[in-house]
């Protein structure tokens, strides 16, 4: 048990200096729920503060908890909560907007400007023993989906996310750049909506091995051809150009070869971020009328993960592959450094360390 | 071998006149290809029109010749055809428009008013040895598709062609009323799209069993419940109401049933073909914005359907129970009209009785 | 002025028994602001809870404040508010949801269970001197939008809402069944959104001359004829069927003769209440794939209105025909009972009876 | 009339020479209808083609027969054609699939690789006495549309085809960038599917006086501001940023302005062509969900065209004006070429120079 007032935290004060700190228990307020925090992933954007103090514009002034990847008990409601009660399980989604703007309204609340993000500056995390958040952003577990699927939705969130806007759907054939997580989270939805085959790029072997395991019908290791060779190659595996491209990287050449290889009425959807400037074949896409739509997180990708996850459609466990006390997360955050395994879990609560 | 010019057709005269006769060979338009066939199943409507010599509006007047669940290999094409050459083995769309009206022109030719379609009066049906069919609509199967997959893509369409209405996406919850053929197509495709979750009524245990067996996560077996004591079972085992209902008995009371079991903002698609006119509880379904969306026939399916067939996504072979040559129609429609087994299939190439 | 803490309210007690009482001014909450309210139109709504205390399974069980369609001024904000100030002018969008539920998150919120709305029991309604509403639902009116304009917005949103659900596009052929208010509205807006030509049917020639008044293309005085014979008369004067039919009636021969009238893949859109149950052609539109779609109030309707009403796209001034000072509200309720005119515009600020 | 068997055409035979020359009468097929030419615009592709053999990867290697803004009357029909009759006064669409691929059955078949396109080599256009072109993508004209209207359907449908791709809708905001004829025509189409309010920008002040009559709500004469800088000006007319923007000139910095000037998740279309590749802030549109959407010509336009014409609800008639009669087609070539007035029409019925 934490002691009475105690919330041990994973805090950056700036780059390079990451400390396990102990914080207030916060209060929540009326619409509001307090969490005993169970499992927090350790996502690539966590690492990347703690090393560099910033992501683009987003720079680590005051110190912040890490942590947007987390499940955790409720054990404190606000007045004005009605579908949550102490006891229950929950998975958090960490983007809660501020302000019921006409972003909000339309259904796409992940582009409201005065959202709320765990872990992004000025904004605290959830990697700690208690945190407190948004009761409408907090959506029980059913009994037979465990803490670690919960926290896990947030990644499988982008992969949810870029699929819808890529209209994927019966059928599609699908070219996804880039084997990294994000690149096999969109491998996983992408045939879960029923898509016939998927081809994947990497420049790495192991990677591309991990995306035939999950699911992809097809591979291929780039070294150094020229986009539009990429392109060539994805249709001759496919039997056809795909309708849909998901970009992971971010890299130049990747997009361009994105829009070379999507059929004419196609989707590209950009996943992964690079430069801000990059030099593309608009004409090229302009003409065939294939559709450049990038993704910002995402919005509405809970419940449809936590369905899914419900009815065992989806298998998301073995994508843990370390499991750290929270006591130990500084330990935890050099294996990530590493690049060790696939996904890192923080076990938040003393008393209960399973999955 | 067939006998030169000879073509051995399964031809309704009128209600309860089947009578296997020989035809002449066609020939192929310039925009045609003529096929030996390979594999037909028998559908309800082609056993129906055998023993009433009429569905609705549509009546044998002429002898017509039955069959539209097909595929077979070209064997001569038409002097405009550039896509298919003879050898190649293809399963037929058996709906085609005459006219390139603005349905055609929108992507709904399924509309048409102008549209051919094989065995549905005066249009004669592929149900024989060789058969003229517009090459825009036979579509090449790869090596690894059978015959028979390939005669099975029709009935599948209608499971796309409704879920795709339907809208169904990752995590719907969907409720299929009725558990014949189509029904378990719709499970099927349903599944296949993301569903989550799958719940389907029928009043016979062991239809609900096949059910199970193709994938519904949960059957209710109807009595005589009330339309909302039925909306109540199913959103009662989901958990919450679907957003899906396909509907695939046509009867009144499980309309009604679909209009209150589904969520607001949902819909219901309409499957099943029962009487004209039907009362429905309409102020339900629009005070909570359920659509309301029918379907007729398909269009856009067999692409998708043998991508998934490539692919070894989707299994339709167990569907196949029984199996005769085309000399011996006559007893497999006797078998279908006794309800035996769930697909039987014709062999019209008599040098090949393979699947 | 009114005397310090008094608020001159609308209030219906039962059936029949409608008075000008005072009530306390409320106080914001932190979200909310508190509005001096200038101009407030009647409702058919208003009307049927006085006569009848009841509107389906909406009954009138405490006193309740009447009126919907609303504007004025922001006297005070809670501590929350960011977007609002003392002294802009808004328009009051009467329906809040209480919840951010999955229908608010997914851009539907007047689907919401939970939502509060004007004058529907037991909620307050806006006709009275002060009134709280949530600063989120309060929408700023430009400098060239009158409040009449603002509160007009209400009557107006469900014709858009109606119109964008009918989909409407650039040269849609549009049915609108009935010529009341809600009618009229809808072929403005349907004509706003491009609809090439518009069809209105109604008993009355007055109602008929109203509608071509705000432009309608095409108008039918209907007598006794069956719905086929109306469907016929429609296609018969716009050259074609209408791909979309909005029905603003509620009976069952007009929603009849609304599926027997929609193009081959178009929408009807039921915009009118009747019986709960009703008998239709479902076939007829299932196999034609006619959607059928109701709209419950709208959503996101606002900030569309106010951009057409500041552009000066719109003229909805001339639908106010008479305006009583608040204290004669049984007057002007008596006056709306007699169905006098179009549209009764309550004053509510004694300082400013303008527009 | 014609002499038997004449058929005066303007034809190019390589970069700089056009030529005024007689070429047989062609004879319809099944399905084509033989047109007398009527009224035919000059594009402003048609000159192009003249002053440089080419357009891209179109280059003239055979004489070709300039014009594809074009409108003629029925002389004779295919064995096949049911819908028109000689005499029937049409406009013509200039492009017409092959083939029925699958870019056909969806919908897009402006996409269809297998495209015929009237003056693109080496299709022969029809600037030219008699014509003969598929009848399904003829379309009766009714009396109350004159041939030029008919004529000028075709530029007309680049703005349909680019706000439908946009997205355009009741209340919309746009920015047009460019106040060329495809800028103009953009306005035009955007408010008629009602836009609240249009900006345009353009470097010359008497371009954007044109836009100003054609209904732009405000219009920004560009020099030499940063694409951040017109994105800026934009919002700040607008009182917000636009969800839309249409770049009708390929230019990179206003392919840049275009994306920095859009509203989170709104859409950037791109109808001007400019240099392959471009440079663009890919990270903004993406994280910000602003769609990247081209046009390819157009499809399902001429109906929605026709249907506005016939009912007055947009006004082309000023666009023409200047007028030639074929025989002096070479002189109406060199008056475009000058860049004189907006559209010039060849009147290529003798008997008839009515518009």
């Amino acid at each position: 048990m934490a002691a009475p007032g105690q919330n041990l935290a994973v805090v950056v004060h700036r780059a390079g200096d990451l400390r396990l700190e102990n914080r207030p228990i916060p209060e929540p307020g009326p619409n509001e729920v307090l969490l005993r925090m169970h499992s927090v992933g350790i996502c690539g954007s966590d690492v990347h503060y703690w090393q560099h103090g910033r992501i683009g514009d987003f720079v680590v002034k005051d110190p912040m908890v890490l942590g947007h990847e987390a499940s955790g008990t409720v054990v404190k409601v606000g007045s004005g909560v009605t579908h949550l009660k102490p006891g229950d399980r929950v998975a958090i989604e960490p983007g809660v907007p501020r302000e019921t703007d006409e972003f909000c309204k339309t259904g796409r609340y992940n582009l409201s400007p005065t959202i709320f993000f765990c872990a992004t500056p000025p904004d605290d995390g959830n990697l700690c023993r208690y945190y407190k958040h948004s009761a409408s952003y907090c959506y029980k577990l059913p009994d037979n989906v465990t803490f670690e699927e919960g926290a896990l939705i947030e990644p499988l969130s982008v992969g949810i996310h870029a699929c819808k806007r890529a209209g994927v759907t019966l059928g599609s054939k699908v070219f996804v750049c880039g084997a990294g997580p994000i690149g096999l989270v969109n491998v996983i939805v992408a045939k879960m909506m029923g898509a016939a085959s998927v081809v994947v790029t990497d420049l790495s072997a192991s990677r591309l091995q991990k995306a035939k395991e999950v699911g992809a019908d097809f591979t291929i290791q780039v070294k150094n051809e020229s986009p539009q060779e990429v392109a060539s190659k994805v249709e001759s595996l496919l039997g056809c150009m795909p309708e849909i491209t998901v970009e992971c990287t971010g890299v130049q050449a990747c997009i361009q070869a994105g829009i070379y290889a999507t059929r004419s009425g196609g989707t590209l959807v950009l996943v992964g971020l690079g430069p801000e400037m990059v030099t593309v074949p608009i004409v090229n896409a302009a003409v065939r009328e294939v559709d450049i739509r990038g993704i910002f997180r995402y919005c509405n990708t809970w419940p449809v993960a936590i369905a899914l996850l419900a009815s065992k459609r989806i298998n998301v466990k073995p994508l843990v592959t370390h499991r750290f006390p929270l006591e130990k997360a500084l330990e935890a955050f050099e294996a990530t450094k590493r690049g060790e395994g696939v996904k890192v879990m923080l076990k938040c609560d003393p008393t209960d360390h399973n999955p």
